[in-house]
């Protein structure tokens, strides 16, 4: 279609007759730094643009999961590089608990809101002074011990049946650092090391729990002592990854669920947690709930609350962090499911893959971190809420089963 | 609490023992290409980041509301600018309906993937297009006329009862360009523009319809076919301007809804719009349905998607463009209440007003665009959704009030 005659051309050539622009003014904002590049932090810019909020990131590497907010890109084990950063945002924050202490606490001495702070973080950063922890607040925990030698590994094995779970103190994840052992020399590779280390350090043995399943509870808290909760999950892992996540966790009875939202706020208020916490625990066959771990910052079992919750935990996060009133945590639908995706396809690309996906299962929520394909390596997650569990269930799996080969 | 004597020091200089690091190798990613660095544009980066699309921003000006992915900033209605941007992308796609036809026509004469296209965009570039657009699809129009000179606008007005509104065809949006008149002499200066221009332009002249409330129909259609409907929602304008929007809209009988569906699909297959379009409707005091205004973008009137519907019109709109498979449409809640944040407080900041809005309705969902607070400017949006419309639209309001002075 042409104009007609007499109609002027679209005159494309003229500015617009009131381009909106951003006066050039400061406005008074907001601003998050997140030390780590990783998924956690990527996800947590989304509620951040939401809610008007600056959010910068510090990133160990460039092209990483957050790099869209990546203002820098250092090693967070260096103090000026973590000062520097610290300078440009009015909090700090995480998406890992690696920053050493000798770090966190001279930014807390200049003044730099940081949280969790390195008081709670050590917690999160050492499992023996975790469970030191939580053993003072009375929090139930496994039956534990911190090992220095085979001598005294194998006491503890001979007092439980000859078999227990020793965990290195440091650096362990997603299953790394964690074996089951029966003999005090399933681990001597470990010991020699501490020996090597020269610290004098020890390892965490714990009783081998015999348990029905893993929940996990969060909570977030605010400085100022603000808590919210979100439902008690139940986690699958799947060779010590988290495979998928139940939300809330089906069959809980009431007593159950109280116990976790009792025991999630006793650890937060106890270690004084700020932002979001995550409290794995083992339902035993004998009915009773035991902490397994912690983690002080937004959590793979949480990732649900993206799409199934009023306040996802990355928002809560950075409510939290900012000292800000935490929102409402209650569930959009009755389920959701969340499937990990991980190691990614082998035969294509996700690109390739994305389409098949979305087509198969519109209502699914796909979330992909921007992270290249390896195995094992949690490259997304897929959400799919409902009123039917089995259903839910079935749909979330389906999709998360195109990203595999 | 001190480690306990024969427990190492947090080992605070060891790095931790693997660090998840993205291999350097590129992997294969969508790229959606954004002109124009507006809050629309901001709302398409969090979808973006969730689906694992890169999204860049081409950006009028420095600190824009989508400055967190302008990878630009420059001139879109230079030619050399906007293709040098499109070289980065995969598709190009718009904040806006600003850029010059013949700017875009180049582009897809250059072989760059442009959703919406110049040949559906001239139809929401120029209000006369528009209405022979539309008029040609059959669908139902106010009277309209194409009018050059006071004595064509007068021959229109006697026709219609002695009123009539009266649209300048670029350039109008938020009620600007917009006129109801009594009189020829009411848009003296327009036509005088119109002369002084030179190119016989003309002016829009309308029927003043007699309407019982506006609605607005969002469609989203994908290049090679595949449309989805949210339900048609009621929106509420003050000076011209958006304030208000109920989804669904309340009360609509089912044939109501059709009929808006209808008109939607026809016009998003008839003018081949690719992308999200918005349909303005007239709801007239006789029972008819009656198309106001086109946009080919997300729109004011979907704002409330991004928290009430299974996926949003940002996010609709980037799977559209990208011609991936479109997401379900439904309501996450019967009710979804959005309120536009207009102006801002005048004796405070922005991130003072936050918390106290936060604490008052936790259950409400705050945008703010990262926009200084000027009078009528738009500079973010509240949203609730839930059970009960009175209770939705009382929180929405009172967690939107915050922001007003």
């Amino acid at each position: 279609m042409r104009p007609p005659p007499g109609r002027s051309a679209p005159a494309a050539d003229r500015p617009p007759a009131e381009t909106p622009r951003v006066a050039s003014r400061l406005v008074a904002v907001l601003r998050v730094g997140v030390v780590g590049g990783g998924q956690l932090a990527r996800m947590m810019i989304p509620p951040a643009i939401e809610l008007g909020i600056v959010i910068r990131v510090l990133a160990e590497d460039e092209g990483m999961a957050a790099q869209i907010a990546a203002t820098q890109v250092g090693d967070y084990r260096d103090l000026d590089t973590v000062l520097a950063f610290a300078e440009t945002v009015d909090v700090v924050t995480f998406d890992h608990e690696h920053v050493p202490q000798t770090v966190l606490r001279e930014l807390v001495a200049r003044g730099v809101a940081v949280h969790p702070g390195p008081d709670a973080l050590q917690y999160a950063q050492d499992k023996i002074r975790m469970r030191e922890g939580l053993t003072a607040l009375g929090v139930p925990v496994p039956d534990w011990a911190a090992v220095t030698d085979a001598a005294g590994l194998q006491a503890f094995l001979d007092d439980h049946g000859g078999a227990a779970v020793v965990k290195t103190a440091r650096g362990g994840y997603d299953g790394k650092g964690v074996r089951v052992v029966r003999s005090a020399s399933d681990v001597e590779d470990w010991f020699a090391a501490l020996d090597e280390d020269g610290r004098g350090g020890a390892l965490l043995v714990e009783e081998l729990v015999s348990f029905r399943r893993e929940l996990a509870q969060l909570v977030a808290r605010r400085p100022s002592g603000e808590t919210t909760l979100w439902p008690v999950v139940e986690t699958v892992q799947q060779d010590g990854v988290c495979a998928e996540v139940f939300a809330p966790a089906p069959g809980a009875a009431e007593r159950l669920a109280e116990m976790a939202a009792r025991i999630g706020l006793q650890i937060a208020e106890g270690l004084g947690v700020t932002g979001v916490l995550a409290v794995e625990l083992f339902e035993t066959d004998d009915d009773r709930i035991l902490v397994n771990e912690l983690a002080m910052r937004p959590h793979n079992s949480g990732h649900w609350s993206i799409d199934g919750s009023t306040t996802s935990q990355f928002e809560q996060h950075l409510r939290a962090v900012l000292d800000l009133p935490l929102g409402a945590t209650g569930v959009r639908e009755p389920w959701a499911v969340m499937i990990n995706v991980l190691g990614g396809p082998e035969t294509a690309t996700l690109d390739e893959r994305l389409p098949l996906a979305l087509a198969d299962q519109p209502e699914a929520k796909v979330h992909l971190y921007g992270k290249s394909p390896r195995p094992g390596r949690k490259i997304g997650h897929v959400t799919v809420t409902g009123d039917d569990l089995d259903d839910v269930t079935y749909r979330a799996r389906a999709a998360a089963a195109f990203f595999r080969d």
